[in-house]
């Protein structure tokens, strides 16, 4: 615990000594807003996302991977629009100053910011339940945005790295299964220390048709982009890419957490599916060192019963009735 | 009590059915982010501002006056730069789905969006205590925002409006002192209903030297404002306006009320003092139907051993320690 005061405090953490040379920012945050000055034909791209303790987070994670998390969800949403970081405001709720939980937060969190190049411009700070929320603000050509609203019937689904290490990691933590703490180590940092696919979302431009990011289950997330494209998908859930430790895990534990996990902030995106185009994808792949993994197909919503049909690799229908994460469901 | 999802949740009571034409928003909502295209030689002001149950309002405030302080309190800080209301993003925690509740604070929010053409454009929706969190966009023309570190030596100091209702009517509510029924519905209105000073700010481009908004209290605003000036004010506490009920109360009251108060929302600002500009300030809130007040002077830090001084109608120097707001403070 701390006396120091909401200025004393955002001047302790937040103030961030240099600033990069030739931003579009005209003014520091000390003012009542802060001002962006933007180049003509390009856009800003703008998200917001709250991270409320004990739901979102655990009260005793590690405050660095909080920090980062926190700003690496919001990041993966500028991703998934192919849209190049900028900028972002900070809005914290603290039922008190600890000092050593804050420098920890900063830490986490500028470590992330500074690896994108993304300043803190504003922000608000009060006492309450521990409450994070960062709008972030991008910058993208005008319409070279990618959009949830674009896939076309035919286009190959794909998704970037592996899914489900998260949620199985988060159902370790809450008892839900039991495994070795070889098995928790090595998925809890796909949990708490997510990296958000900025470079793959810049390099999509032009390449892909539709996109998304993975943050609440894989069948959830499609489901919008499906839905927003009035089209149906079909996946191969054997297809899914997953680490070899979820590999080993009983087939209903995979499914869950490849199919409707959450937190994997990877992209999933739509493209055509000439040979060309897959060859560009992979090729895009090992450049980033990235997976990346073609799951399924865009249908004709008219020609079948759900929006999206879920398959294996014997191509046997799965009766599965996945959704995604929300929050107002009472059984998450 | 209900079973609405996040999705229909936000179709319910945050899908807005028209869009006015000619907007610089890109899409709409649907995406992981919105997206503004922007004009040459303007400059988007961006604040936020983070509200918690208990803290920043009652648990059983009208909804419909919630919903548009929520919004009112970011709209103030667009005035005190100058900048023109474009779009809002809102972050909202709710403990459980109350339609009720939802209904009548997204008229509250919504009634005070359009009066301003202030679009929603996207946001977060999850559970978790009562939270609100709003970014604002404003838009202004490069180089005529008004900032805090431009005051003057010598400079009038301004405040619209009058101070300390919001205030004495919260101290009612707190048995802090006691009043009539009509004491505190006179007041009520302006702690719950507060007016952003969106006209007033735009108009004083190229008027005003320096501004703020005061949200925190005179004592703890104007601080700010003296400070990035490096500067020092005098101020004559018998001259900040009040309304009639407020100048009714023992004047201790009336002193903290006015002096540090907080959620007043109303300008203080610098400006020339010669005749000109007092007749044209003075003009300019005949015109709105605002009162304005001239209630101090900018003086040389060095000539003093204060930020602010206090003083009364008889220029005798007041022993006053008063303070903004500041939610980390433990006797707030």
């Amino acid at each position: 615990m701390s006396v120091l005061s909401e200025f004393q405090l955002i001047e302790r953490y937040f103030r961030r000594r240099s600033r990069k040379p030739g931003t579009p920012f005209a003014l520091n945050s000390d003012d009542d807003c802060a001002l962006i000055a933007h180049a003509p034909g390009r856009q800003l791209a703008i998200s917001t996302d709250m991270l409320i303790e004990g739901r979102h987070f655990f009260a005793d994670v590690d405050p660095r991977a909080l920090g980062h998390k926190a700003l690496a969800v919001n990041l993966s949403d500028l991703a998934a629009m192919g849209a190049k970081p900028l900028a972002f405001m900070l809005a914290l709720a603290l039922p008190d100053v600890c000092e050593r939980w804050l420098s920890s937060f900063s830490e986490g969190l500028f470590a992330l910011a500074d690896q994108y190049h993304c300043e803190l411009i504003g922000g608000d700070t009060t006492v309450g339940p521990r409450t994070l929320c960062i709008t972030i603000v991008g910058d993208i050509e005008c319409g070279q945005s990618l959009t949830r609203n674009t896939a076309h019937i035919g286009d190959d689904i794909w998704v970037s790295g592996t899914l489900g290490d998260a949620r199985f990691a988060l159902g370790i933590l809450r008892h839900e299964w039991s495994a070795t703490t070889d098995e928790l180590s090595a998925t809890r940092h796909a949990l708490e220390w997510p990296q958000p696919r900025i470079a793959l979302g810049c390099a999509l431009a032009g390449v892909a048709r539709a996109a998304i990011d993975l943050s609440d289950g894989l069948a959830g997330d499609l489901a919008h982009l499906v839905t927003h494209s009035n089209l149906a998908a079909v996946i191969n859930v054997d297809t899914l890419p997953r680490s070899a430790v979820l590999a080993r895990q009983p087939a209903a534990v995979q499914q869950l957490c490849t199919a409707a996990g959450g937190d994997d902030y990877e992209l999933c995106f739509t493209a055509r599916s000439d040979t060309d185009t897959r060859t560009k994808i992979t090729a895009l792949g090992e450049q980033l060192g990235l997976r990346m993994t073609r799951i399924g197909q865009m249908i004709d919503f008219r020609a079948t019963d759900a929006r999206i049909i879920w398959r294996n690799a014997t191509d046997t229908r799965l009766p599965l009735s996945l959704h995604g994460y929300d929050p107002f469901r009472a059984d998450q």
